[in-house]
């Protein structure tokens, strides 16, 4: 690909590169830089941070960003797939910003885990990529993603400004909200939260069983500062994620009760 | 299930259920307690925390660990998927320790995020379920398990000898080594590392490009007290991990700069 002077903007999510929601991200950045879009060619909601070992990966272009003059790709793998090959294959190097969403459906709290939208950005930032993920609490396919549309500008922008500290990554979730009732971003940690499963139990025509995974979020957090709190409040919440999963105080705790 | 008073073990994996890794574990851990054995049907490596959500889950009775005399269960989703439905409708509550493992191939460092094994321990713990995943560096399918059955027993013993702290969740691996040259446990943080990916480009019978996954892993952590060095040194290194992902430092740095 030709690149010019501007930034370089990797956009990709886990819906679909045919999600409306991706596409909303798209039209939020086009004007902060070179965009190109690289998604996987098939809803990957709830990946995780899966990779693809085990088969071949397929990556081609499509005319999917064309009316907005735009390059993309689809791929055959996950979110996190899509960030290694685009990196390799596509940009040949480090784009400025990668961004992933905008997910149709929250990733606060412990979502984040579960999550493809916020894998595909963390592996671009454990590359050294300052990056973010963006989702809006709205499940459906025609959500309204005004609000959202203004958040990603106003934090792609933000992170494009000036320098950003190195393995940055944003995990920037949106309420269900107007433009008019929309309270601003608010810097958030994540919420100590879970989902409780109950799976419904059904029988195939066969005979034989089988399991649909349905499930309850249960936030177990009733401190202040939460993004979930944040975002019962009309804030788009924002909360810095980082990688090392060391837990500190589980190792002190561990040196003094194992240590030899 | 009937349960006595013994404590109730939950073993899984992601290799699958058959995987040389899994027998080691259940046979390092079968005297602790009562084992209940519920993994994927077919390997599951680098899933990471996906879960299935899309698509039904099968759930069926084996007979793979009979000859000990252990209760074995096949799902056909991921290892976060076995975790989920193992509690909902296997335990039918929670079990009082959840082993992982043994990986065939290391988990150390950056590893845990893509790792499935690390997954399925990690949802365990969210769940407050004392968990632990254990990994050799030793990719082979006929690796030599001795030392991993030795660290699996220890480590599970501990766990299961007084109360654990809530959420606990253990990374252990352990080095190459024999039981002569192996020198002991030693509580780590996780190492600062990536994966350079490579992607090896092909083309088909058919003239279309495809694209291998490969790479190199990168240790970029100089510092002391890394679980990477103690593997280095013949030691099995335990990690604990978190899963509150909010990076302190980068939240202070952004409500000084952001802060409205």
């Amino acid at each position: 690909m030709q690149l010019d002077n501007r930034p370089v903007i990797l956009v990709t999510n886990d819906d679909g590169i045919t999600a409306p929601g991706i596409r909303a991200l798209v039209e939020a950045v086009k004007d902060l830089g070179t965009v190109v879009v690289v998604a996987p060619d098939s809803p990957q909601s709830g990946m995780g941070h899966a990779i693809t070992i085990g088969k071949p990966l397929r990556l081609d272009r499509v005319s999917v960003f064309e009316d907005l003059g735009i390059e993309a790709y689809q791929c055959s793998g996950t979110p996190v797939d899509c960030v290694k090959l685009a990196r390799d294959k596509i940009l040949k190097g480090k784009p400025d910003l990668c961004v992933s969403g905008v997910n149709h459906g929250s990733n606060a709290s412990i979502n984040v885990i579960y999550s493809g939208t916020m894998s595909a950005a963390m592996e671009a930032a454990i590359e050294g990529i300052p990056s973010a993920g963006f989702s809006l609490l709205d499940y459906k396919f025609d959500a309204d993603f005004t609000v959202s549309k203004k958040v990603a500008h106003t934090v792609a922008s933000r992170m494009l400004e000036k320098q950003m500290p190195p393995n940055m990554l944003l995990n920037v979730n949106i309420p269900i909200t107007t433009l008019g009732e929309f309270k601003g971003l608010k810097i958030c940690r994540q919420a100590d939260a879970k989902w409780a499963e109950n799976f419904d139990h059904r029988i195939d025509p066969r005979g034989r069983d089988y399991y649909w995974m349905t499930g309850q979020f249960v936030n177990m957090d009733s401190g202040n500062g939460t993004d979930i709190e944040a975002l019962k409040e009309g804030y788009a919440s924002i909360v810095p994620i980082k990688f090392d999963f060391t837990d500190t105080i589980m190792k002190s705790w561990l040196e003094k009760e194992w240590g030899d």
